[in-house]
């Protein structure tokens, strides 16, 4: 028993965060004695709060504390363009950029056969359901570029290409095979007014 | 707000977490999506407990939940050699090599004249009443080999140096410069073993 039990125990919590090691997690949880009380108490209670607040918008499947998340209940957000995104990470990144100004549908995963993950296994349904219901004029796909993403956007784009809705996808700015979260903001930018037209 | 109240704190709250910038505090605070409830109640409460239960040990300062650590309570350590560290990481690092049975007293800081860090402003009174009371054969000096680490011990070897006790220091295996919590376990050792008397 090296360490005393409780910093033990942080230790152990910080070492399950990615890409925390052994000797990171020590350093960490050494740094905590540095912080002030209330500091500490905001650290612990947002923890608790992300779990228990945090759930998925029942239009877009963003992340939010509310049933519909603040971007699909903003009223002065353009309701005729809807842009499909893998997860909520890739909200946050447009909304950060700040000049895109319509809707998006959070897939939750894009189609992979080799990894056993079909049409089924991502939020499909509720994007079907909203392309009957709502009328939009454009959909735009910002799908990573990798197979993954290639074949989540053709599957997709078969589906709903007799709907008369233009379909687009952000263009190839983006390095091929990296992660969405890596790019930089203007990067990220220049590939979404430089979209173009797959059908 | 592009997120969610909750989120946005757990953000604000790593990034209070030295090494932790922006991206990367978004990247854990994300991560916590993908732990258990019950890994979350555990991160949380290791938290405050961290910060309520651990306190300094009255006999020589190292961090204990109970009022003296396992190291001063332990009957089976050699009470007859005191090594001297800067803070309490210093003392786990000797304990996770194993090799050394004796004792501990951490002075909590080194003498820094150009910091306005002096004899006073380190644990060193505690250090002093322990040598007059307590019958030590040999006192080492564990401290980084920097100005501060040199400056503190040829100060404290001074006031010590009429006592009949042997006065070490851990050999300079150690590059200079470095911080001792980067040091492998090996060095250490040597560093330990190869230790030098300088009274």
């Amino acid at each position: 028993m090296v360490y005393p039990s409780s910093l033990q125990l942080l230790i152990e919590s910080l070492k399950k965060l990615p890409g925390i090691g052994e000797k990171t997690a020590e350093r960490l949880a050494f740094s905590v004695f540095d912080l002030d009380d209330k500091a500490i108490e905001q650290f612990s209670k947002s923890l608790i709060a992300v779990k228990n607040n945090i759930r998925n918008c029942k239009i877009c499947n963003h992340i939010t504390e509310d049933e519909i998340c603040y971007i699909c209940s903003n009223k002065k957000r353009d309701n005729k363009i809807l842009c499909l995104v893998e997860n909520p990470k890739n909200v946050i990144l447009f909304e950060k950029i700040g000049s895109y100004n319509g809707l998006y549908y959070v897939l939750g995963g894009l189609i992979s056969p080799l990894d056993g993950i079909g049409p089924d296994e991502i939020n499909l349904n509720g994007f079907l359901q909203r392309i009957e219901k709502e009328n939009f004029r454009e959909i735009i796909f910002a799908l990573k570029p990798t197979i993954e993403g290639e074949t989540t956007v053709l599957y997709i784009s078969k589906i709903i290409s007799k709907k008369d809705v233009l379909i687009s996808k952000i263009a190839h700015g983006i390095p091929i095979g990296t992660d969405m979260e890596y790019i930089d903001a203007m990067t990220l930018e220049m590939a979404l007014s430089d979209r173009k037209k797959i059908s």
